[in-house]
């Protein structure tokens, strides 16, 4: 079978034949790629800069957000049949730790990453595990839905933490209206009765993040400016603020934008977060980490997604066209996120 | 009746003659003081620290730590009566903003603060009202809990809220063994049936911290130390770490000290939090912000006060030798916390 | 001013002329009554039904679900001012017993409730206190939002408590679609993400209902066929059965609708729920009962209902039309809530 | 191996020479067993009053409270390895379905339950998988644990539902001090700061009680007496009862017995709850359902006797003896728990 495969750091990956992988324990999944995500993150693999974190062994196929059609199963599979259209959690999880036993489960301690680790997903065959896939309405096209497995979960997953916080009367700011933003916006509308306010550099995004439930948008030119329009908008302070960014100074604004006993949501990266402890403790304030998803987070956001509540702007490629979305992705010339779809 | 009042910034407070305060409103409640708890916080008011955050109009009677009986009540208090004896809890609040409806009082829109913005409790009677005062169990004495008002408060609350993390297993790990961390310590031990962790520079505060209720104690040299010392007590880092200090490094160190999902709640302050967007995402870790207490974490302290959970150690001075009081506390030469008691 | 008071039980209640009331303590507030809802429980108070239960002095003025515009504060009121237009919560409070403290003021251990055991609304002024006054929005008129200070806030509370339990892809069963229930699955489309079935004995209903926001409708004809059409529409049993008859029956199919880990909310009531331990064990199921909301429930609602979410259907008559709106509910001719209307 | 095996219904199990289970799947793991407890529910095996509801294939081996030494383990399994000790839970589950996901593995879809539907643990060898053992502190034996794995563990479960609502200065009555009850004594004595009051019939387990940490004993003549009783101990009513009976008219007091808000858990069962939806509503009490525990209840409960705040009371026989254990535990004369333990 075809798949992207890198053999170098630095180096272009290459459309390698390699053999399709085989069912062999219980467990496993035979997965016929239907569409593999493409993301800022395999670029940066490719430049390197994931090595010390995952080491995975050169070479190996990318693709970390991936949907398909069950092809095969190991024996003990029972909650996937062939033939059935499954979106893969990024994380392939043991089952058998703590976080796994408590529904914490991309923490787990034992997981492997598939695309950053092992073989991945940009390729006509992908091997996982009946802990990876969820089975989707057979209304759903992988092409559809492939990019929501990594980023779209990541947005979902703060999002559904901050919803209890966001009851009718309260104000949440999504700082960023790109690829996680416009999940991000979308789940905010379907989970939450908050009144929503997008900030962004991006008259463009603004205007997408209307259409998408945005109640009120900030185009954003400087700090100042933004933290006087959220204070007036939000009448003195947000009880939620949702950094999609992370980074060039979000990071130093976010925290300014909450109310008394607000929450900082860190999602995006990049940035340090500094805050002085006396301000942290006179206004209760609290800064909330957010990785990922769990697994039932990718069920629930499947959910919103076939009933139409949530949706994705893509852009296709043939998977042998690879290398043009990279350098699309890499220009900025790539609009909406970049699919990857093997022909059939 | 006799009142030690702050007359001018840098200038230490007199013992003045003023008139005894009269219940007026519905809702006044006239205290005789019992005790009132010498802070730190005093001593930064008369250096005028306070003034910009606070502004009270000068001359004002000092003392935000109060505990008494009861002497008169206005015609609509139904939760105290003559003879009670009471604590204060540090906010007189107004029992209408939304954070009072919701239960949040100690962030209430319309709040008083007794010896900091109006005539607080070192005298011998103080103004209050209904809202502010708990009634105590009879056998309570003012000076054995007055100081539990507003620092003892304050360490409860902020291990109140990390109780439903602290699950048996967890690990809990307290920076700080001192005015505070000695009720936070008791707390813990109360609340919870996590393994109690006790960093502290000082043996002394060490030994007191085991005798009430720390499992394991790591005497302070240096970060590095602390850090590989906590790594191996809590077999890999805490489920969260309460800092009562909150400067001086601990600020930098106690994020450390957390495992993957764990919680940094900040109570003491002075220093600041620096962390890298990556490492709040990719260990997706919280800093958890903590003010004072509510009313009904007053009501919770003073209950388990009264069943000898949590106890005090203080040192006790006559209203009349507030200054000595004061320049023991500045020289380091009080031990335990300063109480004040008027001569009846 | 104008006023229908109830002089004897089983007799009809008379238009008199009585005092205006006055504001004489700090926290009173006089309110001009723009509209007062008529309810069944009015009917009952006239039967004497409630007498054992609130026993008020006679004569009185019924009315229990006001709302109208401030004419005039006590010294100490700081949530609304003279000119504002409010609806009035069923209870005043006295803010100062457990419950109140800590956010759950309808079960206040000191409250009144004007139109059952004090002064209530069906006359031109009402004397309140200013923890029971909401501040609307002024674009909402009293008339509009009245019905919803007591029937409305009753459904909004148990949804509002429901929700956390309704996640994306999760089934709610709403037993009853008349006057509560038509608000409660109004509130349970705006809370939640659940998939919404109602049972109703009226096809008429069943269609409001949809119209309103529910997936699915069961027309009720025996307890044989709801139980085997909800266990189709749900897969299997809902997560939740929220019961707003609670007689007739009901009280007995509901918890058969639940699937395991459910909850089965009583808020109408007459019945009496039985049910086997053997069944609530193995089925690990839970019986939640629901009580009117407290005051931040229904700021809350009236968010939602001034955002166009939730709206009532009404009747409107002129105050001194009172005897024939008691008669046409009496009677089955009142569509919708019957409204009384004070001449301005 | 010997093995105590069921051949017919209302005959008495023998003591079988069976073959040794082997590992065969990934996740196998091979248990000597140490120790099985005894349970009235085995009693009502044998008079086959489970037989509709498991419908296990006769003959198989019973035994539902397991603990033991690992001894072989499948190629997949992580967290046990050969010489382990632990105790099993006691269902053993998928992994795959929903409630599994979400860590409610109680409630697993596709469980198996050995010693009721499958061959248990009354022998000397034990087939079950990586997801139902726990892993022991070292110095914790089989038979001091083993009958914590089913009995301890529902009792467990019910008190740390409980638990959130058991705060300082609150109300808990148990009614109970048998062998679920004298867990859940503890369990609250080591989870909560309530203020707890056991109710049973026995002078003899009133002082069992007392000595595990009740604060006050009721000795139940009748159901007017222990109302008065409790009322009074509780100042009004428990904030939570906790019903370990569940039958002989325990199910109708114990909801008496709440103040309003109130939850009375059920945990043993036989009885009809009958509750006026009045009262439901009126008090906004609560039923709750209690289903054995999740996994990880039983590791807490693990972490709670190893640390010895929570003990059993048994009472051994070798496995050869089952059935004098049988008789003693039919006839009464068995005090404690019965634990079988098979010789090495």
């Amino acid at each position: 079978m075809k798949a992207v495969r890198l053999h170098e750091y630095q180096q272009m990956p290459t459309l390698d034949e390699v053999p399709e992988p085989e069912v062999r324990g219980p467990w496993d999944v035979l997965v016929e790629v239907g569409a593999a995500g493409l993301c800022r993150t395999d670029l940066h693999i490719v430049e390197g800069q994931w090595e010390p974190i995952q080491h995975p062994r050169l070479p190996y196929t990318l693709g970390h957000e991936n949907a398909g059609w069950v092809r095969a199963v190991g024996s003990a599979v029972s909650n996937v049949a062939v033939g059935d259209t499954v979106i893969m959690h990024p994380l392939v999880t043991c089952g058998l730790c703590h976080a796994c036993r408590i529904g914490q489960d991309s923490h787990c301690e034992n997981a492997t990453f598939p695309g950053l680790n092992v073989d991945g997903g940009m390729a006509q065959y992908m091997l996982t595990n009946a802990r990876a896939v969820v089975k989707l309405d057979p209304a759903l096209q992988p092409r559809d839905v492939a990019a929501l497995a990594d980023a779209g979960l990541t947005a979902y997953h703060a999002v559904r933490k901050a919803a209890p916080r966001l009851r009718p009367g309260t104000h949440v700011v999504s700082i960023g209206a790109g690829g996680l933003g416009h999940i991000g916006i979308q789940s905010l509308a379907a989970l939450t009765t908050a009144h929503i306010t997008v900030v962004d550099r991006s008259e463009e995004a603004l205007a997408l993040a209307r259409s998408l439930g945005a109640h009120e948008t900030v185009l954003a030119r400087d700090d100042a400016q933004v933290a006087d329009a959220v204070r007036e908008v939000t009448d003195g302070g947000a009880h939620v603020v949702l950094d999609f960014v992370g980074e060039h100074g979000t990071e130093l604004l976010g925290p300014q934008l909450l109310r008394n006993r607000g929450d900082y949501f860190v999602i995006g990266y990049g940035g340090t977060v500094r805050l002085n402890t006396i301000d942290i403790i006179s206004r209760e304030i609290n800064v909330v980490g957010n990785l990922v998803g769990t697994y039932d987070d990718l069920v629930e956001l499947m959910t919103l997604t076939a009933e139409g509540r949530i949706t994705l702007h893509t852009q296709t490629y043939e998977l042998d066209a690879f290398a043009d979305a990279m350098h699309d992705l890499d220009q900025g010339r790539l609009v909406g996120r970049g699919i990857l779809v093997p022909s059939r």
